[in-house]
């Protein structure tokens, strides 16, 4: 296929998960005017912080079913919806727990609960206690409905046992990741290089990449290998992207990526650059600005300028590098099905390019 | 059956679920071994807020499944574990939501996460952090594994699909509850009688009380008929629980209830009781004591000679008493075995013995 073929393959996809979301959401909004207007629209929020994202993890899911020679785009659309509202209750309970008010610019739902409160005229604490309040009840109900949509997907008793046990992994890992990466930053040390790896790949990779990918092969009713193989491939693109995500918290350009490149600096948050970094003698002269609150774009090019000098960027665009093609050789096991291979190959070639 | 037969079988029951309890946390913590000891801790800081409950809600499953001839008392102790996996997630998260580090004189997972950070030295902003991270996390783990727990009991998909949606209702009212308790706590004024009583049934009452009754009929293959009328004794018992609870959290005795009766007046708790006192004069010589996190003994003292004095403890004991007369009357009902009336009468006496 090629690259308009698969932009409108992804296009299509996208708006079946669309779909399912939009019909899940006005049921709950529906069921939830009986507990009054307040419930309703704290439905709307969740339903607001859901919708607009590049739904990443059910295009894997579908990317995998459908190469794999699966026909029910319906019910893989479901399975995938499952994981984007699995992704939604990660990321709002996250922001509970870095007490952000808003996610990528824009007032996530703690944000919009605050605000609610200010303009009624509370004090700060009382809108701030009011916003993490609505921000942790409704990661509660995207989190369990995650589970629920599996369950109600429509599949086989058996299918719906391995894919509940995919999504139960995923969970797992991410909560063991969550808690690795709250610890790392209360340690006064920067941790080792393959620590943090552990730490990405548990927190987000594993329900991003792997699962997504797996649950789709099961849901096409593939052969162990090839699930295996999935999640293998997903495990190291995955370490790849979270690499190249770092890379691209320092380097990238705010245009781009949307997010500011001073944050990551400013929150001293430790990734593999800043690990490889502290390990080389340059690092004396800028570890002071690392993680300070009043950084400035000045401080930032500076540190941005050792980072580089030290050879940290190029070890870690090295070692993305080294994932993707390690990713990418596991697509060329002969069992792997040409279709799924030209599916999963331009994933990586996307991942790369993030910081061509 | 008598007391000690009654008191035998309950012991009998909760032992079974905490076998199911300990097996489940035993293989959670297996599991977790490969991601690390930080995450086997925090399971086994969940286990440790899980066990040494009433196991109130399984004992309402099981009561409701074996009256109404449920044999395989095994899947009803899973089942029954399920709603007190949820009930540990909806009052960790509770917790996370009031910033609360201790339950009943205990610290519950945020306090033990903010202890352990402190002990290591770590400034009290960052161990709280740690702690409320952790609870978050926490509850995360406990509410997708309550959904799983009665995925796996090993029940027909007929009655798995019913129990989940059970436990869906479970979930859905009390974060509408949670919701409307967080908006009280910031309202300038006191909410009505019957705005209270919808919230505390919303929040507690139908996890606690109507949906593990109605689990247990399911399981046990009950008509819907029966399934029904034991929604409504829950419903209506309830809330009579909750009337009780507020009562004791003013007058019952600290050595009884295990938690302090100056905490709610602190706390500004905005309770029946205290609907009905603020339509009182009495009110205004007591209202600035009310939600004074200051309030002494003595200014207790005050204010529950006001409750007293202007009707408002014998209003809210008459309007408990009430809700259990009503709970009583379904039990009349011809179409309930006179077995089920036999475990769920004590259960109503016991409510309204509280206050006795």
């Amino acid at each position: 296929m090629d690259g308009a073929g698969l932009l409108a393959l992804s296009t299509r996809r996208q708006k079946q998960v669309d779909a399912v979301l939009a019909r899940f959401f006005s049921l709950a909004k529906n069921r939830a005017t009986a507990m009054g207007p307040q419930y309703v629209r704290l439905w709307q929020e969740l339903e607001a912080n859901t919708v607009g994202g590049k739904r990443f993890r059910p295009r894997m899911v579908m990317a995998a079913y459908q190469s794999l020679g699966g026909t029910d785009t319906e019910t893989a659309a479901y399975v995938g919806a499952a994981f984007e509202l699995l992704h939604t209750a990660l990321i709002v309970h996250d922001d509970v727990i870095d007490r952000d008010f808003s996610r990528r610019g824009v007032p996530n739902i703690a944000g919009s609960y605050r605000d609610l409160a200010t303009g009624r005229g509370a004090s700060q604490r009382v809108a701030e206690h009011a916003g993490i309040s609505a921000a942790v009840i409704a990661g509660d109900l995207a989190l369990f409905n995650a589970y629920r949509l599996i369950d109600r997907s429509g599949v086989s008793s058996v299918t719906r046992a391995r894919l509940l046990e995919v999504m139960d992994d995923a969970l797992f890992a991410s909560a063991a990741g969550e808690l690795i990466d709250v610890d790392f930053a209360n340690l006064p040390e920067v941790p080792r290089v393959d620590d943090i790896l552990t730490m990405e790949r548990l927190k987000t990779a594993v329900y991003t990449f792997e699962c997504p990918l797996q649950a789709g092969a099961i849901l096409a009713g593939a052969s162990d290998e090839v699930v295996a193989t999935l999640g293998d491939f997903g495990r190291d693109i995955g370490i790849a992207y979270q690499i190249i995500d770092d890379l691209l918290g320092v380097f990238g350009l705010e245009a781009e990526t949307g997010k500011t490149t001073l944050g990551d600096l400013r929150e001293g948050k430790r990734t593999v650059l800043i690990a490889y970094a502290t390990s080389t003698s340059a690092w004396d002269s800028v570890a002071h600005l690392f993680g300070s609150p009043e950084l400035t774009e000045a401080d930032a090019g500076l540190l941005r300028e050792v980072l580089t000098g030290c050879g940290a960027r190029a070890f870690a665009e090295g070692l993305a590098r080294y994932y993707t093609n390690r990713a990418l050789a596991r697509l060329a096991e002969p069992h792997i099905p040409p279709a799924l291979r030209g599916e999963l190959h331009p994933v990586a070639d996307a991942v790369l390019g993030r910081v061509k």
